[in-house]
């Protein structure tokens, strides 16, 4: 334990200003006490900040919504720990009524050391109740790059996100261990080069008379120059919410020349029902961006590095991919998104673009763009996407049945325009992998915004009764955990499949596997009898064991019904593997993988 | 960075996990989970825990107080990140209301990979509302042994409060980051051993049909046997509320020999006023127990190592003196209290004594004790005592005039029966260290629960319109920091005394002195006229700039005015550092000190 701690807790301190700055941030109004000495230790060192001591905390408080009100620009306020931040209470909340963004930091002492009767210890989480629009208690200083740039990304994502709805007060809570001054002399952690090609929204504030909500202002200054370098378009669940989003999001990619990745839950991977029965049908030409393959293709270590992006334009919520997730990670990335939600898990959004996919894809074709899309870019991904497809399709023929030929037969047999709800953990992964592109228009349903394998039925009842006719694709845990609702089977207007494969079966794809009693509490089997069970609410129930059971299930009327299709995990796990290992040996553009 | 951070993960478990065993914890209910995983491999390792896996959290949760209400036990439940933990919350509100010790331990992602958008990851502070006891968001594991200390000390005190009062639902969040599992051998931290040798509370709470509130069974099953080695009664801020209490605490300490450290806001350093007029004068022999003088004495190492207790009694809030807090750090405790709040910043008790000092004397009374005090140990504080009295004597004589002097001429200023504010910061430390016994009664008051420089002209005039004459002893940042108090000074009934030494001093005692722009950031002198100020109020003024003036301006007559004392603070520092240099030089016991 020979860490400088002192050093520690001013690095993490000035990568927290450095995104803070980033976002904006120009004065800082401070109270004297001791736990807050990092931060201001770190902000004496940058000279981009104004500085601005006061005894009382009630009183900087008023006096930095002053300078809010003025400036419209986001004003800091640090306090150390105790009863200090509280002053601050009264501001606050005048703040969160007229729409002012005070960044409060609050000194904290750590946070084991709350409820033992330590001195200026109190519990600061939550301490503004619901008047901050943003509490983060981000725990002690960690020394790691990845901890660093999370904590500089917390900074300007917050002050971005702030603008992107109407502002209002953020707290961000900062504990720091003893001692609080470096011993030595403390270098800053080298500071993540973050692009910023495209500046708007980062400029400094204009002051403005007008502070409440966000003026049209940032979003006039828009260029549509694209950053330098190759691109890619990252289209997460719920990218598109309907047929005109998909299709601007198609404009988007063509007018670029990106290619898009399309996750299942995207809106874009698969043709969105149009809202009106005679919408024009999706453009061929348009669909030509899409790619599908990505989470198979980056098993190949040559072709995850050859088709690595310089930047990112980022929609909707993370992709169910983890190894794309992954590989993305470190490189810039633009938000786009209307302002009310925010994804980037990686941390790398240097900028947030407050539009919806139509103004985005309206901009930019009214606009000139200078660089030419770059042929090869593009061509490289189709060429990786293809060797992927015929890979496949060589596995899927020779390789043992399981839920990979499965997901094929049941795309095909959904009648075009309905829906599917598609459960989370190993059933969302497999439909990633082995969903290709259909024609028929298909809605694609899937809880992403938490991802947990809770409520399916009931949810699918949900969606059911709202309208859509809606298949269901559920896990044996996912279906035996919401068991209260099998209740509202009444509203079901056609197939539950259910994946029966013994357990959760995802864990045995992930280091757990193989721990002791790994079974019992990781993989958990449930065994009901899933027939007699579905029989007693009223459904029927079928068995599939292999491609013909399912031909003859799926190609049954359209009614509401059990299909339980029973997959041998281990043969199932095997052909997974066993075309990884393929892909991941397959040489790219003729040339040997080492 | 080539940690083991899975191994970590586990450690920190293993250790949050000892904690919560020593505090009763007996049966752990799980739902499956990848995130959750360190808890399982640290719970698989303690055969004193059941564990019982139950795949859907709600059903968990139910069955959870199933257990907890036939069993009168604290249960645990152990659930992944995102919604699954959401699942127990109708169980958790039904435990609160019924008075169950659940133990929910949600598994988390990284802090600071909140609000991106990152799977299952959902901002889980504060998941369950007001409807638990308590909830700690406790971040990332570190791997330092105070902080596995702290942890594990978390999981046995949060169930001894528990107990202390009306039970309930405790709620733990527990951040991890991957790996999840070890990459290696992993051997667990060094369990820190605590001696138990008062284990009433702590035996695996029995079956009972009756778990609202706690049984008096506990209390019965109370040894009187002390811990065998040398204790020490600790009375910090708020340790005795009145004269009878004050005086159970000289009994307790008499009655086992023991040493009492009386903090000046005990209610054991002076004579509390009787609340009634005719009760019977402080009994002189108890007083034997009472050492005033640790903060000094404690200064000399040699000293300070031959008076190390082996364990401690510990009543009331956090000591004003630091040295003293660290010097306890590491030493076992027995936190006596009725349950309503807790004290132990180094997170050192392995007990809770539910007890007014009143029932606690009683029973030490009424019991045999079988060990005779030891007179040696007793001694020995007593002539460390003594030693400091003369050193500070001669100091306070041969030293130039400073906040010491005036201390001892304010303690004697202050008619019998009447009390006195002191100001957190310096103030506070000086009278602890200045103030020695005085016979007559006084009522000491100061904002210890939070020990901040607010608010204290308000408190003030609130103390003397509740009736009780009393005087204020302030510096010059906690008068000015509460301005908004002098408006309040038509409530005052004697003089405040303003120390004015330029700004926060404090921090010339601190590692901040020296700092870039120290002057400006931390120290923050305030310059109005405070004759000018107090006049503008109607409050008279008077300026003492020596013990000469003290005694005058002391001895004038008992009405609200504004004592300015002006004090030379590099003069005082000297001052201060000489007598603790002469203190550190001092030998032992005719022993020259190293």
């Amino acid at each position: 334990m020979d860490e400088d701690i002192g050093c520690l807790n001013l690095r993490w301190s000035l990568a927290l200003l450095d995104g803070l700055i980033q976002g904006g941030l120009r004065q800082l109004v401070l109270s004297p006490g001791s736990r807050s000495t990092p931060v201001v230790l770190a902000a004496q060192q940058r000279p981009e900040l104004s500085l601005t001591p006061i005894l009382d905390e009630r009183s900087a408080a008023f006096f930095a919504l002053g300078l809010a009100r003025a400036s419209g620009a986001p004003i800091g306020l640090l306090a150390t720990s105790g009863s200090a931040p509280a002053h601050w209470y009264p501001a606050v909340i005048e703040a969160a009524h007229w729409g002012l963004a005070l960044v409060l930091l609050s000194a904290d002492r750590p946070p084991l050391s709350r409820n033992t009767g330590a001195s200026q210890t109190i519990d600061q989480t939550r301490l503004f109740g619901a008047f901050v629009r943003e509490f983060h208690d981000i725990g002690l200083p960690h020394a790691d790059a990845n901890s660093l740039k999370a904590v500089r990304a917390l900074g300007l994502h917050m002050l971005l996100r702030n603008r992107g709805r109407r502002a209002g007060p953020l707290h961000i809570n900062l504990p720091f261990k003893e001692p609080l001054i470096p011993a030595g002399d403390c270098l800053p952690g080298e500071p993540q080069a973050q692009a910023l090609q495209w500046p708007f929204l980062l400029g400094t504030p204009k002051a403005t008379k007008h502070p409440p909500g966000l003026s049209n202002q940032d979003r006039n200054q828009a260029s549509i120059e694209p950053p330098s370098g190759r691109g890619l378009i990252l289209c997460g669940p719920a990218s598109a919410g309907d047929a005109k989003d998909a299709r601007a999001l198609l404009a988007c990619a063509a007018r670029l020349g990106l290619p898009l990745l399309a996750d299942p839950l995207s809106g874009v991977r698969f043709p969105c029902p149009p809202d009106q029965p005679l919408a024009e049908p999706p453009d061929e030409t348009l669909q030509a961006c899409v790619i599908r393959h990505y989470d198979a293709l980056l098993r190949n270590t040559d072709v995850a590095n050859a088709l690595k992006p310089d930047w990112i334009l980022r929609f909707g919520l993370a992709p169910v991919s983890k190894s794309l997730g992954q590989w993305l990670a470190g490189i810039p990335s633009w938000v786009v998104n209307t302002g009310e939600h925010w994804c980037d898990p990686n941390q790398d959004a240097c900028g947030l673009i407050q539009a919806t996919p139509e103004e985005l894809a309206s901009t930019l074709a009214s606009g000139p763009v200078s660089r030419q899309p770059d042929a090869d870019w593009i061509n490289l991904w189709h060429l990786a996407e293809e060797q992927i497809q015929t890979l496949a399709n060589t596995h899927l023929k020779k390789g043992s049945w399981c839920e990979a030929q499965f997901i094929q037969q049941l795309l095909q047999a959904i009648p075009p325009g309905e829906g599917l709800l598609c459960a989370n953990s190993l059933p969302i992964r497999q439909l990633d992998t082995w969903s290709y592109s259909r024609q028929e228009p298909l809605w694609l349903f899937g809880n992403r915004g938490v991802s947990g394998i809770d409520g399916q039925l009931s949810t699918l009842a949900g969606l059911n009764a709202a309208g859509t006719p809606t298949w269901g694709l559920l896990g044996d845990l996912s279906f035996c955990h919401d068991l209260s609702g099998l209740l509202l089977v009444g509203e079901l207007q056609r197939p539950v499949v259910v994946i029966n494969n013994g357990g959760g079966r995802i864990f045995d794809y992930l280091p757990q596997r193989g721990l002791a009693d790994f079974e019992r509490y990781w993989r958990t089997p449930v065994t009901p009898d899933l027939g007699a069970l579905a029989r007693s609410f009223g459904l029927a129930h079928q068995l599939v064991r292999n491609a013909h059971d399912a031909t003859e299930a799926l190609s049954g009327p359209l009614t509401p019904r059990l299909i339980e299709v029973q997959i041998d995990a281990e043969h199932s796990r095997h052909f997974h593997l066993g075309f990884w290992q393929a892909v991941a040996r397959t040489p790219v553009s003729g040339q040997p993988a080492p």
